[in-house]
């Protein structure tokens, strides 16, 4: 039997994590804590001795950073590039820009928890007048009809898994180990589909920032084993502190 | 007529200019300066309102460098990217890892001079045993019995060329502002090809590092006026700066 293996990296603190606001598609950057992140994801890959030949990210900067600080402590800056908007964090809708806490004290524990984790009611759609649209981002250009204005997790495996099937399984199929560097939320998309995790337990998976979860790969790119963490502690405690998000003050 | 933009970037100062070795394919990083020279390209870029919608790098890690850090201040680190060896420096041969004075030194300056600017003489070839060939190095796995062991400029013209025409014409067709982040002697390559330098000038030809040499190209890719740098009056001292390189002690 082949074996292919699969690097899943989510990106490091950002900015508006810092700040406790819905990010979705919004543009921000890495925190000083991200970087630091990003430096250790590229540790863990050569700790473990898992040099990625392709890398695969979203278009959103705080992705690419990551990849880009991970990949240089891992000498592998060298190495063949994908992008797509298909990779890209859920969009959050009339939520982006918002203050999380705020938002929860606004609506009430009910609402906030449905339009953070429910599998498929996406938050209210985000005007195109907002400051916090992508309806004008040059990025987007050529996407048209696809621009999302809100996005459930059901909508974000419908847009990634197309792009699943055309590219990322080619270079597994072709023998390469693949790195994707992504979100919260198209990550967690990947792994349902990998797992084969039901609608409703999707919602209690916490995937932590800036710690590679591996997987091995069968011929039929299914997962030999659950996904392992290079750094099984530090997942569990980053799990445990996404879950927490929202709570903060 | 249509015209196309093309953006030539040279990365800027590497550890072992500032060692004033002879560097080739080694893959050495940018120093501080290089650091800093590369994010100025990006606000030259910036300041000129030239948005590349496009990256071409090398695959050595002080272009790829010089190109994050470029895109990353000009908020365009989510711009397609494709790399290639075709864009590598030129192979030095047996002077890589070799000092520049040194060399000077035992050759004579006639030697020196012949090895650095001579069109078709390229120096002696690297032993597949020396420590700063590439014959393992695992980037160049599958272009085989391409890989170089030296090269003269006409022979990086002539790897080169058909990079040229497979792709970045083809973006460049596209109505795509193309970027090309890589090296003396690709971009030196490059230059001959579009403005039609003849094989004695060419060697009078030098591109300083970190400046952004912007050509309007015609229905023809062939240059309308001369490429413009981002900012004359430093390329004119980096171009000088470089043709005094190896006189240094």
């Amino acid at each position: 039997m082949t074996t292919h293996t699969l690097i899943l990296l989510r990106h490091g603190n950002s900015e508006w994590n810092q700040k406790n606001l819905f990010t979705g598609w919004v543009d921000v950057r890495l925190t000083e804590q991200g970087v630091a992140e990003a430096k250790r994801a590229g540790d863990l890959l050569v700790a473990a001795n898992l040099l990625p030949d392709v890398l695969y990210t979203s278009v959103l900067t705080r992705a690419i950073q990551t990849a880009n600080l991970a990949l240089d402590v891992a000498d592998r800056a060298w190495i063949p590039v994908k992008r797509s908007w298909r990779l890209n964090e859920r969009h959050y809708g009339a939520l982006q820009g918002k203050d999380k806490a705020q938002t929860l004290a606004e609506y009430g524990a009910e609402q906030f928890q449905l339009w953070r984790r429910s599998f498929d009611v996406p938050p209210p759609p985000l005007s195109d007048n907002s400051e916090f649209s992508q309806v004008h981002d040059p990025r987007y250009v050529g996407i048209d009809g696809a621009l999302p204005n809100t996005e459930c997790l059901k909508d974000v495996i419908d847009r990634m898994l197309p792009y699943w099937e055309s590219d990322i399984k080619v270079d597994l199929a072709a023998g390469k180990t693949v790195l994707v560097t992504a979100h919260g939320n198209s990550l967690r998309a990947m792994v349902k589909h990998l797992e084969g995790i039901s609608d409703d337990a999707i919602a209690e998976l916490n995937i932590p920032t800036g710690i590679p979860l591996v997987y091995t790969l069968d011929d039929n790119f299914l997962p030999i084993g659950a996904g392992e963490y290079l750094d099984p502690e530090a997942a569990a405690a980053g799990a445990a502190a996404v879950a927490a998000q929202g709570a903060q003050k």
